[in-house]
């Protein structure tokens, strides 16, 4: 089913606005909605020069600035990606995790469901498998325990659009991500990486014993996967998975930075399994079944660093704003 | 682990008012906390004759009460079992359900973080489980797709209280309940059954096709099944479906129902696989785990329909109550 019309929350952020890229490229009309908290002016350069891209600045918990929004936009599909992407911190701000994630998934169905639209793409996100163990993770894995206040508050998202499914003839696209790479990334592992070895290329801490198991998946991968099953899926809740059939250590992504920066910092561990409270040590997805719609990647794990590193070391700015 | 000190949200309501009963009866000190949306002055006539009982008139939703009462009881094991119980119309009210099942977990969580307090024992369902495809459905059943919104927001609070566990060294006992029936019981099939069959003998409607399977348990061995779980499960997070090994069909229970009053009403169907949107046609749970520790049901689900009839008719002021 192809897209006219999109509404993306978060449309200011990193996958929000490489996607309002892809959709006005494709002629589609496009509503950002931000509240630019994490989002960027800077990521809508391209975006804002369209005629068929409205820019709203707005906040998902304002029931009242987003129900107008979706009302005015009229959208086929709405992209909810605006959350609390802090995974790390959550226990020192759990309130935040619950609104954003939570909350905030329930305010856009509401505003849906006023608005007449009812097709919905959300980001979920691997770690709702919990402490997996199954690898790689399907959908139907054996039903998890949350381990995470990002993967529970994401969970119950999932749960909401599902039961919004059911009750009101929504369609769901569901997402559960590995962690995202590539141009505008600007959180996580490798940013954090090479931020600090910008600073201090002699030597580098890393959380935990840097055996933790990631996957990683860039977000032009992560855009087309997302594209091709909202436009091909036929079922009412449509649960996928994305990542990479592969993984990596978090030790071979320091490798792979290093390398590529010429450098050879000294490694210090701070120890344990896990980075920090609440992480996965391993989060590895089976995308058997988002293949067989016709997805592949068209990047490994280590090009996608390699080219995250690349836009990270020409957008110097990106460090100042993010502080 | 033994209970000297318990807090029970929705400590009015059918099982909660149980539960402070039985505490009581056990030595424990026990405050009650209850908005009496639906709980009854009448179903503490017996707990609020102990000097032990406190009761306090509070809403979940009240975090300034909440918290200053879960800070005064200083309890061993909150017991959250207030909640939007009205599975059916979820579709009229979707906000109730987020509220009062979701939020409401998360202010719980937070009172007790405030307070020091650790262990919480939370009333689930059967019906996250969605439309399972294992039966008898095991704890570990594939991830399952929310198909209604009392599912979805009970998920949510299971989510919460597991990540709350991982995070923040909390214990979580969770309880994943068939229909309960018993003593003090007042929603659901009998009570709709029975009501109706009250004004009118003769004929009685039936939501659905009277093919809708469904499991029972009766009230007192839910809870002989919470406290054994709550004195011997050793995890962090305990998990556990509560139900009899047998189910039956609505048309069974309107059998007995018809036998134990004497009567033989024309019987008028609306059709339909599910008596509502989101209504799950089988709910049968795989109890081995429960049953591992020792527990195992009294009564049989026919047996606990009849005891929840003789309760009705013993109780007609419930019918004037509940309106």
């Amino acid at each position: 089913m192809s897209i006219a019309r999109a509404f993306i929350t978060g449309g200011a952020g990193f996958i929000g606005s490489h996607l309002a890229d892809r959709l006005l490229a494709s002629g589609c009309h496009v509503t950002v909605y931000d509240n630019f908290s994490t989002g960027m002016d800077r990521f809508l350069d391209a975006a804002s020069m369209s005629a068929r891209c409205e820019i709203v600045r707005g906040d998902v918990l304002d029931t009242a600035a987003l129900g107008a929004a979706v009302a005015r936009s009229k959208p086929d599909v709405v992209f909810h990606l605006a959350a609390n992407a802090d995974v790390r911190f959550g226990t020192q701000h759990p309130r935040r995790d619950v609104e954003q994630n939570t909350i905030a998934t329930f305010n856009v169905l509401e505003a849906m469901r006023a608005a007449g639209s009812t097709r919905i793409a959300f980001s979920s996100t691997g770690s709702i498998y919990g402490e997996a163990d199954v690898f790689p993770t399907p959908e139907r894995a054996p039903f998890p325990v949350q381990t995470s206040l990002y993967g529970a508050s994401k969970l119950a998202g999932e749960g909401l659009i599902a039961a919004y499914c059911e009750g009101f003839g929504f369609t769901g696209y569901i997402f559960r991500f590995v962690s995202i790479l590539g141009e505008r990334y600007s959180h996580g592992h490798v940013f954090d990486f090479y931020r600090s070895l910008r600073t201090n290329p002699a030597e580098l801490t890393i959380l935990g014993n840097g055996h933790q198991r990631k996957s990683y998946l860039h977000v032009q991968d992560c855009i087309d996967a997302i594209l091709m099953v909202v436009e091909r899926s036929p079922e009412r809740v449509n649960i996928y998975n994305l990542g990479t059939d592969e993984y990596c250590e978090v030790n071979d992504s320091i490798g792979w930075i290093t390398a590529h920066l010429g450098i050879d910092p000294v490694r210090h561990y701070t120890g344990g399994e896990r980075g920090w409270i609440g992480d996965n040590p391993f989060i590895f997805l089976d995308t058997a079944k988002v293949r067989a719609l016709g997805w592949t990647p068209k990047l490994s794990i280590r090009e996608g660093i390699i080219r995250t590193l690349d836009y990270l070391r020409a957008n110097p700015w990106l460090f100042e704003a993010r502080g």
